[in-house]
């Protein structure tokens, strides 16, 4: 975990106060880092409705929706996965924005894939995207990676929007 | 957040893993932390389902089944709303115990509770506690001391039912 709060997260919480916005999360491999920074954050209870760690493949199909077929056959390491989390803690949540986290920490493969596979999902009023990341590192260093990509992906998602809106 | 893993945090994973049972999380005021915190644990997947940190009332009540008439009566910094809190993420997330927090992190009084004020709730087969703390301290103390009592709780409620068990 991380000593300090993170720069990017404060941006997040920042720029989602300032156009009265509300995010959830959901998190597999970073199982709460991103929702713990968030509301690290002073002032976020305004803006972060709250979140979902999914841990158990379980956990991802009963609460947050995702399909148990695409489970059974891609694995939790997978970008529609990680899409379908991101969906469904916004529908849950009743949030404008989620963000979702799923990937491989290590020490070992998981589910096929190898160690430092990320998926990143921003699921939001104008659709979700997703991004593939190959981070290097031990478990904590891919962790944290995951992390910060989920407040960066987040943030650019919110303000490609708020651009869209002029 | 703790920059090392919890000693506690570790007895809890090695204990569940031990007897071969599972946890979930239900957070407030520690918003992550708890399962954060459990996560860390090498092998922890083997006994962690998952958590959900609801920290809107919205959430307390849609996806973890709180009582509504309960949250606009007590506010969310109540032992009840802890104990459905627990019983909620149990149900939820198909797990054998679940550990729920609620509290006043500050630096204001929320829902009328002085600043401090924590619930933490252990919900298990054999039914669900819920204790009470008065912590001092600013946010970050107090959201560390709630995660730590979160840890102690769940530890001991599992140990004492397993000595029921014998």
């Amino acid at each position: 975990m991380e000593p300090e709060a993170s720069a990017t997260a404060r941006e997040v919480v920042e720029a989602f106060i300032a156009r009265g916005s509300t995010a959830a999360t959901a998190e597999s491999l970073t199982a709460g880092l991103v929702v713990a920074g968030l509301a690290d954050i002073p002032g976020a209870s305004a803006m972060l409705r709250g979140g979902v760690v999914s841990y158990a493949s379980g956990v991802k199909a009963d609460v947050l929706g995702v399909s148990r077929d695409l489970l059974a056959e891609a694995g939790s390491v997978d970008a529609e996965v990680a899409r379908q989390m991101a969906d469904g803690a916004r529908r849950v949540c009743g949030a404008d924005y989620a963000v979702a986290t799923t990937g491989a920490a290590g020490p070992e493969p998981h589910d096929g894939k190898p160690v430092g596979t990320v998926f990143v999902a921003v699921s939001g009023p104008r659709g979700t995207t997703v991004e593939g990341y190959a981070f290097d590192g031990d478990r904590q260093a891919i962790r944290a990676a995951a992390t910060q990509a989920a407040f960066a992906r987040l943030l650019a998602s919110f303000r490609a929007d708020g651009k869209n809106w002029e």
